[in-house]
């Protein structure tokens, strides 16, 4: 029996992740190609065409090995008609995704959100481990988060499900959000949040380590202050406590309604390891119910940049399946 | 074709509501019996089976006119084995409750926490108006949560999703909570947590009539603050908008997360209307991402007390229909 093939794409503002994905959700082969974000994204479906009908010549594969293509799109998304109503840092507006590109292809596609499928990807090969509850989570410039409830992608009414970065975790007098509000999750435990943060403090800790980063570079990074907490340093540990405290009981909150059995921590901050695990472990422990907290498992996020590409393959996969 | 009937159980501390509950959601008939919670709980099966079977001859219904028997308890549940890990209120611990009452009745059981099937039968016959995406919340004494998404119940990896009421609201030096925990949405916002804070703030506000109702009846009952605020008390006022407060940021943070199209809020708070629900929808329409916003619908519960058993027949409903 012949091997089904699906393709995944992960669009992001500078690059367009492709790979070619089997059906056990291993990467046979994947590329990049830059996103060209002129004219409202207007060429991007075609250059996906193109190097999609490239490759697979490349690949000396025949156009029937590959069964649709999965992508994942940062925007919001009406997923059943694979209908853009936007996405900012695309360009696209009101743009119907699915339908031109199954014209241009010949191809079924499938379209959801970007975080959606990470947490996808993450639960058929990575960190998710397969199970049916999990909660996934990006901590990079911004916030993603991706839900699977039942197996399933969580989406909601209108497809805004799983935004937790937009949880509100200081009341009065946060951080102004890119959202439009103020105290969001995100402006405190993204690598953005970390960076700010930092700064921010850093007058009334003139002796950190980070004060002289902070000098040089002109800003802090997530991983100065990593690396700095690595040295001992008390204001870089004064901060990682107090964002753990802020996702940790976030991630407490949700899971105190969801009763998920994984989180995935993934994104650039989730490299820090257990210099972020451990203290925001401790902190869900406190804030979630005891049955809660037994039955969640934390893990950070395996795949790393594949993640997106599998998830969006898998969309794939589970349509072939199901037909 | 003859009709399909299902009895509906709803099992509180100090009563057994059930029902006759036809395919449509309709009450055919409805009673109450004592819960007999000595000796661990162990005569309450028995007792369930002989007011169902002494109801159904009173009727002069013919034991096979009945599909089976759905029961709401309030405890933690394996759903699937209908097996009661613990439910304080009744006295049962580690009862095979569905196992017990199928072998006594000859009829199928399906059991379900009380919240949930609160939520379902909101769904099916009242304000929940049958959208597939819902949250419901009961302010009583505690907070109980009830979630569907996709039409389903939510039950989480063991059982625990939906606890809405242990949503950590103050982070800091917050009232303690029965769940050992403090600063829980259910020490804010339930009937017990407006009492609390009404009476707190009594010393600092003399001359609110609530000062008077403290000294009279030794306390201030939740519908005592809706009744002053109502009469414009300024002490009252502040209370109904610091709940509120807590609330809408609790309902807005989930509806970031799940996305819902509806929010029934219910229990005896509900009963003060718009006086909680104008402040209740302001909070969140401030809280919540403006699509979550306009996707998200408030109603006051309109089942009352029905709720719960028109939700435990719905489980046999369903189980019928997929039949």
């Amino acid at each position: 029996m012949k091997e089904r093939l699906s393709i995944g794409v992960d669009i992001g503002g500078t690059s367009i992740k492709l790979a070619v994905v089997d059906s056990r959700g291993n990467i046979v082969h994947k590329w990049n190609i830059r996103t060209d974000t002129s004219e409202k994204g207007r060429n991007i479906s075609s250059d996906i065409n193109a190097t999609i009908t490239e490759t697979i010549n490349q690949l000396n594969m025949s156009p029937s090995d590959i069964e649709g293509i999965g992508i994942g799109v940062p925007g919001f998304i009406n997923i059943e008609s694979g209908f853009i109503y936007g996405a900012i840092n695309i360009g696209w507006e009101n743009y119907p995704l699915k339908d031109d590109l199954e014209a241009r292809s010949g191809y079924p596609v499938m379209i959801d959100n970007d975080a959606n499928l990470a947490a996808l990807g993450e639960m058929w090969k990575g960190a998710g481990n397969q199970v049916s509850n999990l909660i996934c989570i990006t901590l990079g410039t911004g916030i993603g988060g991706g839900i699977i409830l039942n197996g399933q992608i969580l989406h909601g009414v209108n497809g805004m499900a799983g935004e937790i970065g937009h949880i509100t975790s200081i009341m009065e007098n946060g951080a102004p959000c890119n959202c439009g509000k103020t105290g969001c999750l995100e402006t405190i435990a993204s690598a953005t949040g970390i960076s700010r943060i930092a700064a921010e403090g850093i007058d009334c800790n003139p002796d950190s380590a980070l004060s002289k980063v902070l000098k040089e570079n002109g800003q802090i990074t997530s991983e100065d202050v990593f690396t700095a907490t690595n040295q001992g340093d008390e204001w870089a540990n004064e901060v990682i406590r107090y964002i753990s405290k802020h996702l940790g009981i976030a991630i407490a909150n949700m899971s105190n309604v969801l009763n998920p059995s994984r989180i995935v921590i993934g994104g650039g901050v989730s490299r820090a390891g257990d210099q972020l695990m451990t203290p925001l472990k401790e902190v869900f422990s406190r804030f979630a119910l005891p049955r809660v907290s037994q039955g969640a498992e934390f893990a950070v996020a395996s795949l790393g940049n594949d993640a997106g590409v599998i998830g969006a393959a898998r969309l794939i996969e589970i349509q072939s399946f199901e037909r």
